[in-house]
């Protein structure tokens, strides 16, 4: 498949992201389509460094324009290296965050200068963005419970509950900005509600895609 | 002294910054000033962690942008943590390379967008300019010659003799363009030969500084 398929998904920790992943992994393959699995910030051994010094407690407070800026050339080292080679040969590439997190945690969460946010990160990407975005949204309870089971809350989780309902609504701006790219995913229920749906998002999505490049 | 001084040593590796902060170091102790001496990129814990992460070779090739941005990144949490606050207190920040080195050498010497490194850093320092850049200039193959005394050389300095000459020149260009600001030194000679020069420079800047706010 030429140009390959750049899929990311979207929504706050606890949303599922890891598990649904997985199940998209094992669909494509099913498609005899050959699959890179990342995340950000990471996905390269400069940009996962990059990530360590971001969740490292040692090195806060981090300025805001620091933090942006870390993201951001994480994400400039992740798409040269890895993800627009791996779209070159036609892979799917399945990215656990992507552009969409920036604005909504550090520019609707945080409210730094989201212009700004923006800016650097087009420039940081070249322009590239996902063909598909799938955004889980969970009510900000929800999301935070299921963490709680899982794991001790980090930096940006142990924030206040307020943050968290500001990125989530900074999530839900974006998808009615862009519904096409956007497709908004119920979070609630088990591993395998929330499967179904997507699944019923993208089978549909990838055969006029499909569609689309054949006729 | 409201407001602080910031003072800022630009030069290739090897035009003998270190040694001349040094002297300035002593030399506005004399006054009877408080003395902060910095570099970049680093200062604080973090920008040192960004800078390990710049100069470490598993992490190569970085890309471009990314490189431009962990260079600010560095610089924004600098300036807000150390710079801003040492100045506010009245002292004299004397820092080892600042924003005309990333000009200087991402730009002029890797062809990077210059447009793109100006408006970054310009973001990322909030607009913060030194108050005086000494530019220690030395021929190319002086100040390789020296290095290659010390140490072995790491991976900017492992670069070719021209990337150093398009260094050069756009240290040159600065000046030409902010002759008022940054100032040309002779690098050539002893370190005492340079520190004549350059207390030639400072000694009446400061004068007329002090006059300038008292008057």
């Amino acid at each position: 498949m030429p140009g390959g398929l750049f899929i990311t998904l979207e929504g706050p920790d606890g949303a599922g992201k890891t598990t649904q992943i997985k199940y998209l992994e094992h669909f494509f393959h099913g498609q005899g389509m050959a699959v890179v699995c990342t995340r950000e910030p990471g996905g390269t051994p400069l940009a996962e460094a990059i990530r360590r010094l971001l969740l490292e407690p040692a090195y806060t407070p981090i300025d805001g324009r620091a933090e942006i800026l870390l993201y951001a050339a994480a994400r400039a080292q992740h798409v040269a290296m890895r993800i627009r080679p791996a779209l070159a040969s036609g892979e799917v590439v399945l990215c656990d965050r992507f552009i969409d997190s920036t604005v909504a945690y550090q520019g609707y969460g945080r409210r730094l200068d989201i212009e700004m946010v923006r800016r650097v990160n087009e420039w940081a990407t070249g322009g590239l963005l996902p063909d598909l975005t799938l955004l889980i949204d969970v009510p900000v309870e929800v999301g935070l419970a299921r963490l709680r089971q899982k794991r001790d809350v980090d930096r940006l989780e142990g924030e206040e509950l307020e943050f968290h309902r500001r990125v989530r609504r900074g999530y839900l701006e974006l998808w009615r900005l862009e519904p096409e790219r956007i497709r908004l995913i119920d979070g609630r229920g088990t591993p395998e509600d929330v499967w179904r749906r997507i699944k019923g998002v993208v089978e549909p999505w990838l055969e006029a895609r499909v569609k689309g490049r054949d006729g």
